[in-house]
Order: structure tokens, then C-alpha cells, then sequence
């Protein structure tokens, strides 16, 4: 679709694919396009408290019909994940033949990957109230910058984020719509049915920083043992609940190759009984680390419960496309609104289901699907 | 002491320590500052085609007695690695009664620790030969940058870089002072009799990066699996030989906490029939990243094998001292030079035995008594 090929240069990875996080450059630069993208459409951009951006046909709510996703990345994220829900909702509304009847917006959700400050649907969570905005405002990017200063710089007044009873009260219904990220769908679109329960938790350990070749193994207080314990573990547990458990990232400092660690963070992504997982997997790093010498704190930066989407308005769709209702694995802003509004989602096909790596893709065939239904269900939904 | 006091403030990192690297400010100020302690003195700097500094007293060589040490640090070291032995060689040139009537120069090496380009005694290894120069040119930094282009910034040819005949010829007599880094030493000064051998080598996984919560664990190919096991097994396998074996840098690609990672670089400093530990976790590396759908590649970075400093001068040194001998784990550009000239070390014992962090220390009584040492050594041997 040519509005994604827009999108192509901006905010590419060194290392492959995208960096796309929230008020830096490469988002920055995609939020001015929205703006002028929407513009183009005759839709009025504001930006909330929270820094999503909300794009207008005509009179702000209440009831309003609202479609959109997210344009942030994964660090190395592949062109799909978000973005393709926000140019299938500005087509949409390019192909819909009269405003809805309802009002209606397209919206851009902020961090929804987490990817900066570590808490994903950072947006769709501080507009709901379910992050609280003092824990919000000192959340420091890998670079020690805070969430209150970043957004400061980018023209949000921190001390204005948090719960927005107005913006949340005008949406009546959600609808999200972005690619499939694993390999259950067999046709173009699928309506989504649940998301799976999910958290992030850090590991912190704490030895003694040495040196590596005159440090006799037996003094040594290395945590980075623990910490790879923990890595074994975590996939160990996450199987026997049928669950899923990631360590994608991984810091050990001060990282000298020559330099036994003084600490090891890690960050665990659990799903699926992940509180099951994280309370056997908190044992086994302390054990692991009391054997070595070291220390562990565990934290929970993030939890979400299993959600289950609208049952009624999941009907509707399945109905109305003929498509079938799909769980997935991965979070999205819609689970976090699927507590105050009636939402649903539509996911087009990954073909390969690779996603959160260059490799995502979507056959243009199966995009233009997705808009059609989309264009579908918005105007079935906008009376 | 007053000169060790000049450098305290020089390339503190921001989680403790010191950041001291190549070329980087930090080393450039370090440079600039002994020019000016040298020039205090009386003594003419020269930089060599390796970015190594000599501050002559007098004309230089042949048969000249040599004293210094580097001015790098390991990411988050300490205040006395290094340094200690170039303040202590100024300060010895300030008390000694007379010019030597031997050529006489302080040097101070490049990148002792490798800490910017990963292999350690850069400038020695460079000066001797036991680096080519090709492959010293395209060694990248963290950043990607190359030595070549460092240097090309820093004023040093990298068409010149490699083994220097005309600046090695010139040593007769090499002494280095240094903080000892281990609890060996129970006297204030001993004299070093060997360095353990040891190697770097980088073991590259690769897997698929992929979706954290959409894709089940039988689908995964994630290389931090096999890392793990890579990090407990070095510690199993050093123990078996009485060796040392420490990965204190990891670097999961792209490192984000929803992002099952594409690949994992981890590097092995090990030491002590290392070789053979190498062997052995070559073999579990590739069977553990088999296991996991992944590959491996492990490259060796570095290599030194057992050193044995002069033993008559060593002989002559624990004489005029009463010192001990002393043998040790780490890595000096005095083992480089051993295989060159005659070489000696000077330790200055360290309370705790910490070292390659902020805690490192040695008492002001200590650093005095290297200093009284060092002076006497040199006058010993300056005829």
C-alpha cells in the first residue's frame, strides 16, 4: 500500500529493521505525518494529555467510532506491527463513502511496544488510569532520560499525564486492526476473540565487580551465573503451564570482557500463568544468586490479565465478514481498552507469523483485505 | 599521592569507576596531562606509529631503561590500574639524585585493556608485531567505529600502525609498576616471576528473532538459550583445570524485553589451559545451539601464553628489595615485551584484592613504598 512505502526510510535500525520509540526523532517524524495524512482527509489532529494523537472527522465525540493502532516499533521491529492499522484506518477513511453518521477519529496510541521506557500500551494504559502517572513521569529510558522530561521536550506537559476521563468518555467503540503475529490464520482477516495474560518483570543482581583473570573462582560474586540460570529456568517453567517465557534483554555491567559483572539486569516477558512462572522463577534466582554470593530484586513493571474482546461486537464482525475469531498472544492498546469500551480487533495475515523481526510481513493482497474489511465494519458501525 | 589526585576527576562513567579508552576525551586529557608532567621534568614526548607515548630523558636509546605503564582503564575500573605505574615512573624521575647514564624514557601504552577495541595491549602487541596491522585497522569499537578511523582522529597514521623496530630496538630494560590485583601479596612491594596465560574469544549466536508473545516454544530459535548454557558451562568447564573463566559482556540483538532476540554476542575471557576450556565449550556451545535451531561461530580475539618475567632480573630485584616474588592472572604490556627484552614488574600490594572496578585501592603508605622501590630499581639499573 503506498501509504506503508511513506513510511519505509524513516526510523531505520543499524542492525535491521526499525527504532521507532516514542518522542524521538523517527517518531516524530511519523506523528507529522499522520498529521499531514489526516489533514489530507479533512480530519482534525489533537494530541491528548498522554501524547496520542487523535485525528477528528468533524465534531470530537461522545459515542464516537474510533479505529487506529500504533506507529512506535520494537527495537529491530519489523514494518507491519502498528503501522499497518494506521494507514488501513486513514484508507478507510479515504474509501468510506460519507462520514459516519457517529462521530468518529482516528487515533495513534504512544509506546505502545514499551520499547523506550519499558511499559508496553504506555498511551492506551495512562489514558485508562491503569498506570499510575507518578510511576509514569520518572520511567527512565536505556539512556537515564525520564518519561517527564522526554515529553516535556516533545511539547507534553508531563505534569498533565495520566487518566483523561474526557477523551476516554467520547469513544462508544474501539476497533483496532494490525497484522497477525503468529501463524493461526489461514485466510486474509480474522476477528479477534482474546488476548493472553501477560507481564514484564526485571531481574536485578548485585555481585562484586573484579578482575577476571586474577579473581580464583572460588572468591568470585559474578551475577551474571544467576542471571543465566534464570534464562534456562524461565523457558524451563514457561513449559510446564504451556505458557511463554522470553529474555530478550540482557545487561550486564559494567561490560567489560576482561571484567567479572557487579550487575545483571534482566528483563523476563511472561505469558500465560506468567505470575505462576515468576513466582517459581523468583526462587530459583534467589537460590541461584545466594550460591554465588550475589543479591536479586525482582520487579513487576507490567501485568495484564487475559482479556476477552466484546463477545457481542466479535459476533457482529465474524458475521459480517465471514472470518473467524482468533486468539492471540500478543498485547495491544485494544486489550487495554477493552476494560471501558466495547472493542474489537481485525488481524490481516503473516504469512511466515514471524513478527518483532525485519522478517514481518503481509502479502499486499491480504493488506488490501484488511482494508476492505475494515472500510466494512466501520461503516456497518457508524450509525 | 598528589599525581594520582590530578586524574581523579578524568573519565568518570556514570554507573562508578572510570571510562578511560583510546582516543576517546577521557585518554586524550590523560595524554595531555603527562606531556605537561613530562615536560615538567625535563623529558621530550614523543608519540610512535602505535599511539604509544615515550617521554625521553635525554636522547633516546639504544639499551634504555625503560619504566611506565598505560593510562586506560577497563568500562567502570578503578583509579590504580594503569596509573599507578606511570605517576609512580614521574615521581621516580623527580627523586632520582642523577640523569641515568643509560638512555632513559617513561612509556606509557595504548589500550592496555582493550576496553574500546577488545584486544588488550594494543600498543605493545602493535610495537612488537604480535598484532598484524591489518587486522588492529579493522577492529571496531562498540560504536562501529574502526582504530583506523580513531586514530586517523587522534593524529596517528593508520597506514603506520604495526610492529616498530626502530622503537622496540631502542629498550634494553623494561620495568612496570602496578597495582596488584589479586590478596597474594602481604608486604607492601613484590616482584611479578609470571603471568597466567589467557585469551578473549567471541562466541556469535543466531536465531530467529520473532515475537515473544505470539510464538510457542516449540517454534523458538532463541540464542540466549544456548548463551546461557555457554555462561555456566565456562564456569564448569575452568574449574575442572584449576582455571579462570569470566563472561562479563552479553549483548543480545536487538535487546528488547518483547523481542526474542536474532542474536547473542558473548565474550569469554578465560585463562589457565584455557585453550583446552575453549575446546570443550566450542563443543557445548554448538551442541546447546543445535538444540536450539541456532549456530554459533567462536573467534579467538586474543592469545598470550605463559609469561616468565628475566629470572636474573627478577633475581636481582627481590635481592635489592627483600621482596617477594610473585606470580600472576593478569594481562601486562610488561608480558608482551618479556619476549623482547629483559622485563621485570614491580606489584604494589592491593588490601582487598579487588581490581576492574571502583573499589580497587591501595593504601598511601603502599604507593609510597612502590615509589621508594621503583626509584631504587631504576638507580640500580641505570648504569
Amino acid at each position: 500500500m503506498s501509504l506503508l512505502d511513506d513510511l519505509a526510510a524513516v526510523g531505520r535500525a543499524p542492525g535491521g529493521g526499525y527504532a521507532r520509540h516514542v518522542f524521538d526523532r523517527a517518531d516524530t517524524e511519523l506523528r507529522e505525518w499522520f498529521r499531514e495524512q489526516a489533514g489530507r482527509r479533512g480530519l482534525d489532529v489533537e494530541t491528548d494529555r498522554n501524547g496520542n494523537l487523535w485525528a477528528w472527522w468533524g465534531e470530537p465525540g461522545p459515542d464516537a467510532l474510533v479505529t487506529g493502532s500504533h506507529l512506535d516499533s520494537v527495537p529491530g521491529g519489523g514494518a507491519f506491527d502498528g503501522p499497518l492499522g494506521v494507514v488501513s484506518a486513514l484508507e478507510a477513511v479515504s474509501r468510506l463513502p460519507a462520514r459516519p453518521a457517529r462521530p468518529f477519529a482516528v487515533v495513534v496510541f504512544a509506546e505502545e511496544e514499551g520499547g523506550r521506557f519499558g511499559v508496553p500500551c504506555l498511551g492506551s494504559r495512562l489514558l485508562t488510569g491503569a498506570l499510575d502517572p507518578d510511576r509514569a513521569r520518572a520511567l527512565r529510558d536505556p539512556d537515564g532520560v525520564t518519561l517527564a522530561e522526554a515529553a516535556a521536550r516533545a511539547g507534553v506537559d508531563p505534569a498533565r499525564l495520566g487518566r483523561d476521563d474526557e477523551a476516554l468518555g467520547r469513544i462508544g467503540t474501539f476497533v483496532e486492526l494490525h497484522v497477525e503475529q503468529g501463524r493461526a490464520l489461514d485466510v486474509p482477516v480474522g476477528v479477534g476473540s482474546t488476548v493472553l495474560e501477560h507481564g514484564r518483570w526485571r531481574f536485578s543482581f548485585t555481585g562484586q565487580g573484579n578482575h577476571a583473570g586474577t579473581t580464583i573462582l572460588a572468591d568470585r560474586r559474578d551475577p551474571m551465573l544467576p542471571a543465566a540460570e534464570v534464562v534456562l529456568a524461565a523457558r524451563r517453567l514457561a513449559s510446564t503451564v504451556d505458557g511463554r517465557a522470553t529474555v530478550g534483554r540482557l545487561v550486564p555491567r559494567p561490560g567489560g570482557t576482561n571484567v567479572i559483572a557487579s550487575t545483571v539486569d534482566l528483563w523476563l516477558d511472561a505469558r500465560g500463568r506468567s505470575r505462576e512462572v515468576v513466582a517459581e522463577l523468583t526462587d530459583a534466582a534467589r537460590a541461584a544468586a545466594a550460591a554465588e554470593g550475589c543479591t536479586v530484586t525482582v520487579t513487576e513493571e507490567s501485568y495484564g490479565g487475559t482479556v476477552t474482546f466484546d463477545p457481542a461486537l466479535c459476533d457482529r464482525l465474524t458475521g459480517l465478514l465471514g472470518a473467524p475469531e482468533l486468539p492471540t498472544g500478543a498485547g495491544h492498546d485494544a486489550a487495554i481498552l477493552a476494560a471501558h469500551t466495547a472493542t474489537a480487533m481485525l488481524y490481516v495475515r503473516n504469512p511466515t507469523g514471524i513478527s518483532h523481526a525485519p522478517e514481518e510481513f503481509a502479502e499486499d493482497a491480504d493488506v488490501e483485505a484488511g482494508v476492505v474489511a475494515l472500510t466494512r465494519v466501520l461503516e456497518d458501525l457508524s450509525t
